[in-house]
């Protein structure tokens, strides 16, 4: 097969990571006869610094033009404090926005090689932590209307709107329920229905959906009690669906206690099969330029897009055995090295690993 | 000193712990000479069965005419699915309304003597955990208006405003200040101001007093970030000042790495001295009339209410003390029980600690 791959480099440590998993799909397009050509695509604090926009519409255009996207991670301390619509996330919520990227999904799962790294007891990891969470990525709080009024009393007030309409819950629910039956078939969807309207929508559509679905174990849990069982007892999860701003802060959670963030892809997903798939880590600005960076996570993000995108789950398999392998070997970069392993920079763990594959 | 206090006894296994922390008060009373009046007040599921209603006016206008309250935990499953106004929980963010409680504070501190229950790894609980959660409780998506819209294709939209002007921001951040300069003076803004215009003129209004505490360490985390750092290193927060929903999600995972939310009070405030006070936890159906609920987290609310609202630091830390007494003999309930202690029911928990007293 033949795929144009849309390649967003980022910033800061960003080009080392994504170097990496170039080298990793090229060694996959070797391997079992595929071609794979990149057109680079600014993003971020790059495409600020090139045209005053954290994503110019025709960068945006070779996204969709693309088969699938490639990204680092965008940012940096260089771009803080900049307004409003040069900040480099900008970027990022325009690209989910024009792209129809409404479903998020980032696997919470312990390397079993990396379980004394979690900052959660030995017991509690041992009981197993392999959950999904399905986050909507275009609704809610994140693209609801904003104002600022100006009050009787001459002081402002700020708005936020958090809508969601039922076709918007209706298709991540439904992406949370495939999900849920290609795995352990649970699925809980997480909300706070005790107080938010929105939430209460999203139970009746959800609710309709159940219907469709009759061998999927399906619960509910409001969004504070999951924020704690998540901590208390990670093992009850197979599938968590939930509406943005819910999603950002539970999927952040849940990835530190894997303790490895370094190892987490993830991908976004709209309609078609052209999707953007990155870490879910940061630039790394602290250590940019060092070689240190670990390069798992953006490849395990290749991995990815070769199964969800491209239908290629030998090839994707193929990756996260090598991955696995080199864990194994006791091969480790800075952010998980322990005791009795080889701590490699960044380049050689993509040494590595293309060298398993 | 005289006081009056507005007890609401809660649900299930609510009054079981109440009943407790009433002994515990009126020890108090006898061994410093004060004297402590009672009035119960319906709310919750209890008041839904008495007036169909989880919070009548009537019930109310007792809070507001006493020296404080104090509340047990309300709901259960009797109650479970009743419609909007019927729910026990409206009971809860009418009294934080019509009583102006915007202000919540939930310690979370690990008890030395119960150290090992934390689900975090030794090495982190080791480092020290003992922070405070300043959530502002009477603003933002809980109290703002809700719609919900029919769209042209005829489909429903649900929409919840999250509005927050600059008074409700300014009196919860100088609490959080003022908070902070009573303890290590480290003070962190939790918001997502890097989509919410609300966190923007959180952070706005919060520069303008951090010049007005030169003395205190400020700054600024998204919530998201927020969720990874308090499992991966709790110790490096004192005092979190955030919105209701944020300040929701934080403190409920915050109280689950204490590993004994049995030993959690709270404190509600506003303008005046009349707070409310309570466990963070729920009213345990499951163990309701069994005499095995941990009455510890209600008789510690009741230790702040004697801080907080009657000025009397002496009396709130001979029960604290006591608590930490109780603790150290090995006495323990179900819920954090461990080899080598004994455990005891409520009652006999009651007991031991009005004892140490
Ligand atoms: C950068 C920020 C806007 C973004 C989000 O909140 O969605 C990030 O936290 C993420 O989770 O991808
Ligand atoms: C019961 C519910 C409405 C309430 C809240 O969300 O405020 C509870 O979770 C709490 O934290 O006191």
């Amino acid at each position: 097969m033949e795929k144009n791959i849309a390649v967003i480099w980022g910033d800061c440590a960003s080009p080392e990571i994504v170097t990496q998993a170039i080298r990793v799909l090229d060694r996959i397009g070797e391997k079992f006869g595929h071609t794979f050509n990149y057109t680079d695509v600014a993003m971020g604090g790059e495409a600020i610094d090139k045209y005053g926009d954290p994503l110019p519409q025709h960068e945006l255009d070779k996204c969709l033009a693309s088969d699938s996207v490639l990204l680092g991670a965008i940012g940096g301390p260089k771009w803080e404090g900049m307004a409003g619509d040069k900040r480099p996330e900008k970027g990022l919520l325009r690209m989910r926005a024009g792209m129809g990227l409404y479903s998020n999904n980032r696997p919470t799962k312990i390397w079993p090689q990396l379980a004394p790294a979690s900052p959660l007891k030995a017991e509690i990891v041992a009981q197993g932590i392999d959950f999904v969470i399905v986050r909507e990525l275009t609704g809610g709080v994140y693209f609801g209307d904003r104002q600022v009024n100006i009050l009787e009393s001459g002081e402002k007030q700020a708005v936020d709107l958090m809508p969601y309409a039922e076709y918007e819950i209706e298709r991540i629910g439904r992406i949370g329920f495939d999900t849920a039956m290609k795995r352990r078939k649970k699925l809980c969807c997480v909300d706070k229905a005790n107080v938010l309207e929105t939430s209460r929508l999203w139970r009746e559509v959800m609710h309709r959906l159940q219907a469709e679905y009759p061998e999927v174990e399906y619960s509910e849990m409001f969004v504070d009690n999951c924020a704690m069982q998540i901590v208390k007892n990670p093992s009850q999860f197979d599938v968590i669906v939930t509406e943005n701003m819910f999603g950002d802060i539970l999927s952040d959670e849940a990835s530190m206690i894997t303790g490895s963030i370094g190892m987490i892809p993830s991908s976004s997903l709209g309609q078609g099969t052209c999707g953007v798939y990155e870490p879910i880590h940061g630039s790394a600005p602290d250590i940019a330029g060092k070689d240190v960076i670990n390069p798992t996570a953006c490849i395990l993000s290749v991995a990815m897009m070769l199964r969800f995108s491209f239908g290629m789950s030998a090839e994707a398999d193929a990756i996260e055995k090598a991955v696995s392998d080199v864990l194994d070997q006791g091969l480790r970069t800075a952010d998980n090295m322990s005791e009795g392993c080889t701590q490699l920079g960044c380049i050689a763990m993509g040494d590595a690993i293309v060298k398993a594959l």
